[in-house]
């Protein structure tokens, strides 16, 4: 099933300890896209400015990622994000951040983004999300990420997005913040217990039967990444690399990964959205993600191929099985 | 093969946004025998003083733990601990440390702690650790603990006693506090790398060829442990949990039920330290771990029954556990 994302497309200027780069090809929906390409075909909607590079419209399109909906806003400047990483990589700081094209941004889909079975909602201002959750209102699967900034200034719109879709996706910080339940479980279970509120227009639902979301990814950073269902729970480590590079966009790709998955899995006839595919989607968004961080920006995505993925989802399968060695007790 | 493990012995206060107490048992030692315990045969070395009360004793005694190695020093005073969590229990603040009997601690073994084949160096002064270490000249296995503080002004004893011993139990922020590298997976392969220097004694070796420490454990906290050897990584997450009272002990009560798995096992016959014992080791000691926390101190872990263990081992094992799903890749 296709996937139509909707996010930022961007400039970044990143400096981490390994070296630097003034200015590359990022953004969500790039990210999202460029991982998500290798499972599905995906419709990037977002905007761009005149400064935009052809190169980088290629970059995408190369992977097969349509571009018709990336909008060039004339005399407008492209989303510029500069950012430094502290010697761990665990901390980073925004420099500067320039919305350029993004203020302002009102999405505008075509009939074949529209058409798209699966939905990625990148983090953009929540009221975005919903105007284009609204816009595909039979998406069978609907993903959601979204960042601090939202939840203190627009929690509310953050909510009501949220019950809006099948999926959320967010760092555990996020979480926690956004329930104010210090224990992960707790906020997880917290947010699959929303559901559409009377006033909002509940419109078709996608997988499953319950509305409101159902599925809940709390990214971990370096330790990996937990999966929270209704009925189930599933953690996955980072895939473990002695040279990481450049963390900027490991969320989204992992985010591409783990939809791009489920997309091409889900268009498999009645194939449902069961615990078993959201666990091997998880181990392939965690391998996508590894990968991205090996070289800065988009510089390792797009040269991957498929057969380093599936050797690297079955390395990740080899790093944390365990078999039932006889027990001993002696109580 | 029974072990012996050498460290504190104490008296906690514990404040946690769910509660307190203000004098409750305590001390690396003490949680890691009670885990231990339920794997093999226990000897505690370490001081308590007058005010240590009977029915502590017994506490221990009643999971069969030899404590006859427990000295009590007349007119000392136990060790004290008071300390408070944050509201994620990921931060806690030390409000008071009353050394005590610990001040001048000189570990005296007798011959059957001697004996064992096992050996525990939970985190005190790397000098005493030393000290022990060589008053068990042959045993098979010795695993040794630390924490920041001992790094920061004791380095070189530090690393010493880790070129005596056989696995690194430590938290992942000072393992790469030791190494001053940020990356978990460079700092761990570096310390596998430390091998004894010619000037110290090397002694008899234990189990595998060559000497230095050749497994480490990273403690991660919330997000688990990961398990790194010369060859192979492994990594495990922390049993979700809903309710976590007190983290106090956790990473004591982890080494307890790791090394308590590896002595029962290595001491059938021929089984060596192979990468599958050690992370069935891993289970058992996050097992363990995920008890410690549900309640105050030692509270959980006393009434704990090894089918519970066995069971939570067996959930482990399913919460980890992807199957793989056929890829479907399309570039």
């Amino acid at each position: 099933m296709s996937i139509t994302v909707v996010g930022s497309i961007a400039y970044d200027a990143v400096k981490t300890p390994f070296g630097e780069r003034e200015r590359m090809l990022g953004g969500a929906a790039v990210h999202f896209a460029l991982a998500a390409s290798f499972f599905e075909q995906v419709r990037v909607v977002g905007p761009v400015g005149e400064d935009f590079g052809e190169p980088e419209l290629a970059l995408l399109r190369d992977r097969g990622i349509d571009v018709s909906d990336v909008e060039r806003i004339p005399g407008g400047k492209t989303f510029f994000w500069r950012g430094e990483y502290g010697w761990d990589l665990n901390s980073r700081e925004t420099l500067d951040t320039q919305l350029g094209v993004f203020e302002g941004f009102q999405p505008k889909l075509s009939d074949s983004s529209r058409s798209s079975d699966v939905l990625f909602l990148a983090n953009i201002q929540p009221d975005l999300q919903r105007e284009v959750r609204a816009q595909l209102p039979n998406a069978r699967f609907v993903a959601l990420d979204s960042m601090n900034l939202w939840i203190d200034i627009a929690r509310d719109s953050l909510v009501e997005a949220i019950e809006s879709v099948d999926c959320v996706i967010l760092n555990d910080a996020e979480l926690r913040q956004l329930t104010g339940k210090p224990n992960l479980l707790s906020a997880a279970r917290e947010v699959l217990s929303w559901t559409p509120s009377a006033s909002s227009s509940g419109g078709a639902r996608g997988v499953g039967e319950a509305s409101g979301p159902k599925v809940i990814v709390a990214k971990q950073g370096e330790y990996g990444a937990a999966l929270v269902t209704r009925e189930r729970f599933f953690a996955l480590p980072a895939f473990p690399l002695e040279s990481v590079i450049d963390p900027t966009g490991a969320g989204d790709t992992f985010a591409g990964g783990f939809v791009g998955f489920l997309a091409a899995h889900l268009g498999e006839g009645d194939q449902e959205l069961s615990d078993e595919l959201l666990r091997a989607a998880m181990a392939h968004g965690t391998a996508l993600a590894s990968f991205n961080v090996e070289e800065f920006g988009t510089e390792r995505v797009v040269r991957l191929t498929d057969a380093e993925i599936a050797a690297r989802v079955q390395e990740l399968r080899e790093i944390t099985s365990f078999s039932g060695a006889p027990l001993q007790l002696r109580d």
